[in-house]
């Protein structure tokens, strides 16, 4: 399944960008395998801890362990080769956000979940892995004030949900979703599109 | 149920001091909804993750999160007018810390838990939503060095759990746990009541 | 057991350690406590929930918390004598880390989990609790930079689960994965051995 295969490439994906992020902070090469694992697999993790969904993908399939720390070691061995190569990661993640939004989305429809839990699902497991590298690299996570990210997750996850409600067939859905999601995301780059901040300095009193 | 209401007032107010925090890092709408539903509902997430019980409180009742983020939402709204409402807030939230302590020691209650786990779990509810903003925010959680607010946790969790266990109605005993509790953080914030400080500064050599 | 009473003897040592990284944070009573409880028994937690294992070690045995804080108030109350108490507290660290290891290890056996997850399980057993506390402490975990940790880890873990595979008694098998694993952690912290470091300073272009 096409699904599939692109949920491997995004995997690796994240696990070379996470291990660029370590790099900056001077880890070693196990902080780097830890961080490229965690980003990679840590918003399945979190999906699946929440809704109770038991063993968790990469305790079922510990090779996903293994692709994110070849993913990640490959990276130290290639990273003078890695600057120019901004546009590949970007459009490599934005494919995994997708991607890996819809397959939140499938465990928690499996699951019977309630719509708003299916679109939380897909959303979680497209952005949490992020959030667990920025709290582990001591920073605020980037994805609450960046461009436009876990809003794609959303728009991907809602296209999806209404549309197999709305009875169309499972592929075109998927397509139509992964398609309209990454090219919201690619615009959201090109033309900086950003939610609104909102900006607060006082103190209460 | 006096309780259920409070508790839905509670996760609002809870919701509406995470906006602020959010607001203070400069987030976006999206970022603020989710440190309003971290914090509003990580607590019960913790316990509930911790002690196995699903499904959890908001993937069951989901309009819990809806609750949250259109707390977050208008309190950018009322960002302007919200500098002068500390004491309702700190009021609000000395009323949520109780509640959520009551409800938390309920669950782990009904699961047949040994006492010490039937007040860690009401403390766990009552506090580890702030520990996961404060983590978001990427500040040193704040619970561990400000006025008592774990121990009026605590002190409600003992006194709801040896209330029912010494066979005082059941109503009786909440209303004193909350009171007692209540009036305890209250004082806390006036007085400036605080847990006594470590401070250490040496490396071990 | 002897095991068991070494796991009772780290669980202590390592809420101490977690005590003193808290007086470093100027933290309240409760927050040591905390911090302790965290440290010593977030490793265990994070495995238990990953694998979906329940209940967790402490809400079976809620003994442990009890241990884990007077560990870390008696670490209060003889702080001025620790300073030259640094080698005994490496030295139970390392015999914690052995020991978390294998018993990691024995869960996910016990569950008939894959050979990766039952050495990864004895990793996040050994060295989570850690990472938990330096987030909690606003630091990047010191784990991903400092001398041999989660290698010495990773090494007891292997030499553990092929020494029962090949069909070695297992209580010759246990005296050999912790005694290796301590003389690697004794001599990494002697030699100050260290995996290479990632340095990586570029944004991507």
């Amino acid at each position: 399944m096409l699904l599939q295969t692109i949920f491997y490439v995004a995997i690796a994906a994240e696990a070379m960008t996470a291990a660029l992020a370590a790099g900056r902070r001077k880890m070693d090469w196990f902080g780097v395998c830890v961080l490229a694992c965690v980003t990679a697999l840590g918003g399945g993790t979190m999906r699946d801890t929440v809704l109770g969904h038991y063993p968790l993908t990469w305790v079922e399939d510990p090779y996903l362990l293994l692709i994110c720390c070849a993913a990640a070691l490959i990276t130290i061995g290639l990273a003078r080769f890695m600057e120019h190569l901004r546009w590949p990661f970007l459009l490599l993640d934005a494919l995994g956000l997708v991607v890996f939004t819809i397959l939140g989305c499938d465990v928690a429809l499996e699951m019977g979940q309630s719509p708003i839990i299916v679109i939380v699902a897909g959303m979680i497991t497209g952005i949490a892995g992020g959030i667990m590298r920025d709290v582990l690299c001591n920073d605020v996570p980037l994805v609450f004030s960046s461009e436009l990210y876990a809003t794609v997750s959303i728009v991907t996850g809602v296209i999806y949900f209404f549309g197999l409600q709305f009875g169309f067939p499972g592929e075109a859905v998927i397509i139509a979703a992964a398609l309209i999601g990454f090219a919201l995301r690619v615009a959201a780059i090109v033309w900086k599109l950003e939610m609104p901040k909102f900006v607060y300095d006082k103190e209460l009193r």
